[in-house]
Protein backbone atom coordinates (compact mmCIF):
# COMPACT_ATOMS: atom_id res chain seq x y z
CA UNK A 1 0.00 0.00 0.00
CA UNK A 2 1.24 3.35 -1.11
CA UNK A 3 1.86 6.09 2.05
CA UNK A 4 -0.39 9.21 2.20
CA UNK A 5 2.50 11.26 1.08
CA UNK A 6 3.23 9.71 -2.20
CA UNK A 7 -0.15 10.12 -3.37
CA UNK A 8 -0.83 12.91 -6.35
CA UNK A 9 -3.31 15.34 -5.44
CA UNK A 10 -6.48 15.04 -7.60
CA UNK A 11 -8.46 17.93 -9.59
CA UNK A 12 -12.14 19.22 -7.61
CA UNK A 13 -15.14 18.24 -9.21
CA UNK A 14 -17.66 20.79 -9.83
CA UNK A 15 -19.62 21.02 -7.10
CA UNK A 16 -17.72 18.65 -4.97
CA UNK A 17 -18.50 19.03 -1.47
CA UNK A 18 -15.78 18.97 1.83
CA UNK A 19 -14.82 15.78 2.62
CA UNK A 20 -17.78 14.68 5.53
CA UNK A 21 -17.13 13.93 9.24
CA UNK A 22 -16.86 10.26 8.75
CA UNK A 23 -14.41 10.67 5.79
CA UNK A 24 -12.19 13.05 7.76
CA UNK A 25 -12.05 10.76 10.77
CA UNK A 26 -10.81 7.58 8.80
CA UNK A 27 -8.10 10.02 7.29
CA UNK A 28 -6.65 11.44 10.60
CA UNK A 29 -6.08 8.08 12.16
CA UNK A 30 -2.92 8.32 9.00
CA UNK A 31 -2.15 11.44 10.80
CA UNK A 32 -2.26 11.80 14.38
CA UNK A 33 -0.01 14.73 15.12
CA UNK A 34 -2.41 16.53 12.62
CA UNK A 35 -5.80 18.32 14.42
CA UNK A 36 -9.00 19.37 12.64
CA UNK A 37 -9.78 22.74 13.74
CA UNK A 38 -12.68 24.54 12.75
CA UNK A 39 -12.42 28.50 12.05
CA UNK A 40 -15.32 30.29 11.03
CA UNK A 41 -17.06 27.66 10.18
CA UNK A 42 -14.26 26.09 8.08
CA UNK A 43 -12.82 22.97 8.89
CA UNK A 44 -8.72 23.29 8.62
CA UNK A 45 -5.81 20.59 9.60
CA UNK A 46 -3.07 22.01 11.78
CA UNK A 47 -0.20 21.09 13.39
CA UNK A 48 2.93 22.49 14.89
CA UNK A 49 6.19 21.48 14.47
CA UNK A 50 9.27 22.37 16.47
CA UNK A 51 12.54 23.86 15.81
CA UNK A 52 16.22 25.11 17.80
CA UNK A 53 15.51 28.34 17.01
CA UNK A 54 14.03 30.97 14.35
CA UNK A 55 16.28 30.53 11.49
CA UNK A 56 15.62 26.62 11.23
CA UNK A 57 11.74 27.51 11.86
CA UNK A 58 11.84 30.29 8.77
CA UNK A 59 13.63 27.58 6.91
CA UNK A 60 10.85 24.99 7.09
CA UNK A 61 8.60 27.97 6.34
CA UNK A 62 10.04 28.31 2.88
CA UNK A 63 10.07 24.71 2.57
CA UNK A 64 6.16 24.27 3.09
CA UNK A 65 6.02 27.37 1.06
CA UNK A 66 8.06 25.67 -2.02
CA UNK A 67 5.86 23.20 -1.58
CA UNK A 68 2.82 24.51 -1.73
CA UNK A 69 3.46 26.48 -4.65
CA UNK A 70 4.66 23.37 -6.75
CA UNK A 71 0.87 21.99 -5.83
CA UNK A 72 -0.67 25.17 -6.25
CA UNK A 73 -2.06 24.65 -3.29
CA UNK A 74 -1.93 27.01 -0.39
CA UNK A 75 -1.70 26.92 3.53
CA UNK A 76 -1.45 29.22 6.05
CA UNK A 77 1.86 29.36 8.05
CA UNK A 78 2.66 30.68 11.24
CA UNK A 79 6.16 31.25 11.80
CA UNK A 80 7.62 32.33 15.44
CA UNK A 81 11.09 32.01 17.62
CA UNK A 82 11.27 27.93 17.10
CA UNK A 83 7.86 26.94 15.95
CA UNK A 84 5.89 27.19 12.60
CA UNK A 85 2.23 26.18 12.51
CA UNK A 86 1.24 24.75 9.40
CA UNK A 87 -2.39 25.00 8.57
CA UNK A 88 -4.36 23.34 5.35
CA UNK A 89 -7.65 23.48 4.10
CA UNK A 90 -9.34 23.52 0.34
CA UNK A 91 -11.25 27.26 -0.15
CA UNK A 92 -12.97 25.89 -2.80
CA UNK A 93 -14.86 23.25 -0.92
CA UNK A 94 -14.79 25.51 2.01
CA UNK A 95 -13.03 23.02 4.42
CA UNK A 96 -11.20 19.84 3.62
CA UNK A 97 -10.34 18.04 0.92
CA UNK A 98 -8.68 14.52 0.43
CA UNK A 99 -5.50 16.76 -0.82
CA UNK A 100 -5.53 18.58 2.20
CA UNK A 101 -4.13 15.06 4.20
CA UNK A 102 -2.34 14.40 1.19
CA UNK A 103 -0.22 17.29 1.55
CA UNK A 104 0.01 17.46 4.99
CA UNK A 105 1.55 13.96 4.84
CA UNK A 106 4.19 15.64 2.09
CA UNK A 107 4.76 18.52 5.21
CA UNK A 108 5.65 15.89 7.37
CA UNK A 109 8.23 14.05 5.39
CA UNK A 110 10.00 17.60 4.67
CA UNK A 111 9.88 17.93 7.97
CA UNK A 112 11.83 14.52 8.85
CA UNK A 113 14.23 14.73 6.29
CA UNK B 1 14.64 64.68 12.15
CA UNK B 2 15.13 60.98 12.42
CA UNK B 3 12.61 58.83 11.31
CA UNK B 4 11.73 55.79 13.55
CA UNK B 5 12.70 53.86 11.12
CA UNK B 6 16.39 55.24 11.10
CA UNK B 7 16.87 54.55 15.10
CA UNK B 8 18.30 51.33 16.73
CA UNK B 9 17.11 48.74 18.53
CA UNK B 10 17.64 49.70 22.75
CA UNK B 11 18.73 47.00 25.31
CA UNK B 12 16.84 46.55 27.79
CA UNK B 13 17.17 47.20 31.50
CA UNK B 14 16.41 44.97 34.03
CA UNK B 15 13.01 44.73 35.51
CA UNK B 16 11.72 47.16 32.20
CA UNK B 17 8.20 47.52 32.27
CA UNK B 18 6.18 47.70 29.09
CA UNK B 19 5.30 50.83 27.37
CA UNK B 20 2.27 52.69 29.01
CA UNK B 21 -0.86 52.93 27.51
CA UNK B 22 -0.36 56.63 26.86
CA UNK B 23 3.64 56.27 25.22
CA UNK B 24 1.62 53.28 22.85
CA UNK B 25 -1.16 56.09 21.93
CA UNK B 26 1.85 58.44 21.20
CA UNK B 27 4.47 56.08 19.69
CA UNK B 28 1.43 54.74 17.39
CA UNK B 29 0.63 57.70 15.45
CA UNK B 30 3.85 57.78 13.66
CA UNK B 31 2.50 54.06 12.32
CA UNK B 32 -1.07 54.29 11.38
CA UNK B 33 -1.22 51.26 9.57
CA UNK B 34 -0.60 49.52 12.50
CA UNK B 35 -2.76 48.11 14.98
CA UNK B 36 -2.23 47.24 18.57
CA UNK B 37 -4.10 44.48 19.78
CA UNK B 38 -3.81 42.26 22.68
CA UNK B 39 -3.93 38.61 23.03
CA UNK B 40 -3.82 36.85 26.47
CA UNK B 41 -3.05 40.07 28.30
CA UNK B 42 -0.11 41.00 26.11
CA UNK B 43 -0.19 43.91 23.68
CA UNK B 44 1.24 43.22 20.17
CA UNK B 45 1.48 45.71 16.86
CA UNK B 46 -0.16 43.76 14.25
CA UNK B 47 -0.33 44.76 10.59
CA UNK B 48 -1.41 42.84 7.47
CA UNK B 49 1.09 43.74 4.12
CA UNK B 50 -0.91 42.08 0.70
CA UNK B 51 0.66 40.88 -1.82
CA UNK B 52 -0.48 39.85 -5.73
CA UNK B 53 0.28 36.13 -5.24
CA UNK B 54 1.93 33.43 -2.49
CA UNK B 55 5.01 33.38 -3.79
CA UNK B 56 5.72 37.38 -3.51
CA UNK B 57 3.93 37.04 0.62
CA UNK B 58 6.38 34.18 1.58
CA UNK B 59 9.46 36.20 -0.41
CA UNK B 60 8.53 39.13 1.77
CA UNK B 61 8.20 36.83 5.03
CA UNK B 62 11.90 35.60 4.22
CA UNK B 63 12.89 39.01 3.96
CA UNK B 64 11.28 39.87 7.46
CA UNK B 65 12.69 36.93 8.26
CA UNK B 66 15.87 37.84 8.07
CA UNK B 67 15.76 41.44 9.63
CA UNK B 68 14.79 39.76 12.75
CA UNK B 69 17.70 38.07 12.60
CA UNK B 70 19.60 40.37 12.15
CA UNK B 71 18.46 42.35 14.47
CA UNK B 72 17.83 39.54 17.54
CA UNK B 73 14.05 40.65 17.81
CA UNK B 74 11.50 38.11 16.41
CA UNK B 75 7.74 38.54 15.26
CA UNK B 76 5.36 36.40 14.41
CA UNK B 77 4.50 36.01 10.87
CA UNK B 78 1.39 34.52 9.48
CA UNK B 79 2.06 34.03 5.68
CA UNK B 80 -1.12 32.92 3.55
CA UNK B 81 -1.80 33.54 -0.57
CA UNK B 82 -1.35 37.63 -0.76
CA UNK B 83 -1.11 38.18 2.57
CA UNK B 84 1.64 38.48 5.11
CA UNK B 85 0.68 39.51 8.66
CA UNK B 86 3.69 40.78 11.34
CA UNK B 87 3.02 40.88 14.88
CA UNK B 88 5.61 42.86 16.87
CA UNK B 89 5.73 42.34 20.45
CA UNK B 90 8.69 42.22 23.38
CA UNK B 91 8.73 38.80 25.53
CA UNK B 92 11.25 40.69 27.72
CA UNK B 93 8.44 43.63 28.87
CA UNK B 94 5.37 40.94 28.21
CA UNK B 95 4.08 43.69 25.86
CA UNK B 96 5.03 46.54 23.94
CA UNK B 97 8.57 47.93 24.11
CA UNK B 98 10.04 51.16 21.82
CA UNK B 99 11.93 48.54 19.89
CA UNK B 100 8.45 47.37 18.55
CA UNK B 101 7.69 50.36 17.00
CA UNK B 102 11.35 50.71 15.49
CA UNK B 103 11.32 47.25 14.05
CA UNK B 104 7.84 48.05 12.96
CA UNK B 105 8.62 50.58 10.84
CA UNK B 106 11.89 48.63 9.53
CA UNK B 107 9.59 46.54 7.90
CA UNK B 108 7.29 49.36 6.47
CA UNK B 109 10.69 49.86 4.80
CA UNK B 110 11.11 46.31 3.47
CA UNK B 111 7.48 46.25 2.22
CA UNK B 112 8.40 49.71 0.44
CA UNK B 113 11.36 49.26 -1.08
Amino acid sequence: MRSLAELKLESYRKGEPPLSDHEIKELATLLPEWQVVEIQGIKRLERVYTFKNFVQALAFTQQVGELAEAEDHHPALLTEWGRVKVSWWTHFVKGLHRNDFIIAAKTDQLYAA
